[in-house]
């Protein structure tokens, strides 16, 4: 079973959503982006806005797939969890989840790599991304 | 070996890219779905906004997933391409690529629906899109 | 002075950002909407997803101006402020600003309009959004 | 008369409008990026990309203002065109209309300030630039 690391709420609003009045997709990935920021900030207590900005630190994604399981309209409220799948030395697998009473809307598999900003080669993770991402990691199983 | 059935040319534009100076990834996929409009408007000749407007039909995706592989920066010129890997009575799947001279920066793999924008139900593809998507499936084996 | 009726926080994120590191202006705009989305659900206790879905009555802007006074950042928080200026029969003046600690970032002036959405074309506000603008229009002046 | 220095033509997608139809107006901003960069680049000579890029000089808005006129729906083609109202030693006045065949969309007032991307200060415009932009005004007066 899933162990999530991270949960917030999202409403779906009029700006999300197409002429079919449903989440048109690139959306879903603007909240998806928006969801870990907050992960990283608020959960792991590492400013995200800091470490892409100032520390140039990047965290790119070089895999993504979702599945599109229910559609969403304007006015849901979306349950937005995320855990981790893959721990490595420079990359970190996700599950996220968008989860409505009705069901899973989407779900996501993400892989994110550290990189330097300077260069966009990656790296490994800087000691308190570590620390922080091994915590979340062991509190999970 | 992949056959295309459409091909464009994309900027890269200053409103695509993060502070990282990259594409940020939901850009991309506004970018897919705008490859998909032009792609049936253009290629298939089922006019894309008609279809989606007056028509009613819906064209979501079920599945999608990315491989991001190279970073593209503002200024780039990206050749977009589709091909056809796979043709249901209401499914379609599609190989996506985002090239670059250095090389492939992305590539997709989606899986398309076809509902009833009232329902949001799947329903078998209208007769033109189907001839058009066969004919298309037909040349490009 | 201006007499605020409404206030929220929003913080700056990485996909409000350009390559310049700085907000991009079209998503102050996505921001803008959605504070006068969250005036009408929370401040006037009108359900905008309900009122722009089900019951079919939009609220486009017919005029707007925007004043970029400050860059703002990737981590900012915004306090974003919105007052009343004019209330008609189906057209609605908004003043608006977000500040953030060292001063006022954008300051906007919004002219939005009651419309149906079966034939964009202007109609008197509903009985209830009517009586809530004007109950906060009092309470301001 | 408006003497336009530059034109293009942009389709309004899919994923500009909204669940009521028509064009969200945050997406009206990023097309009118889109046609300041094309502008640069293409008319004026001077690479909208390596300017903000490599060559750190940022054009951001200092004000801008929108009338919006007539609705956009998805698949009508904007003929969208820009003229110079005010040249300074470090500002630009732009007046922009984005038309279609019933008449005009939307108008814009934009004025434009040269900064440097490291201080976000005023600067003069670089020399090439303050050449193409005189070039442009005089043909246009």
């Amino acid at each position: 079973m899933t162990r999530w690391v991270f949960e917030r709420q999202e409403l779906v609003r009029f700006g999300h959503c197409d002429p079919a009045g449903i989440v048109f997709y690139p959306r879903y990935f603007e909240m998806l982006n928006a969801l870990v920021e907050d992960w990283f900030t608020q959960g792991l207590g590492v400013d995200y806005a800091q470490l892409l900005g100032p520390r140039r630190v990047g965290m790119p994604s070089v895999r993504l797939s979702a599945d599109f399981k229910r559609v969403s309209r304007m006015g849901d409220q979306l349950t937005q969890r995320l855990a981790i799948n893959k721990l490595g030395r420079s990359s970190l697998g996700l599950t996220i989840q968008f989860d409505a009473p009705d069901g899973c809307r989407v779900s996501f598999e993400q892989v994110l790599v550290c990189t330097s900003l300077e260069t966009h080669r990656a790296q490994p993770f800087p000691a308190d991304l570590r620390a922080a991402l091994e915590q979340a990691n062991d509190k999970q199983e």
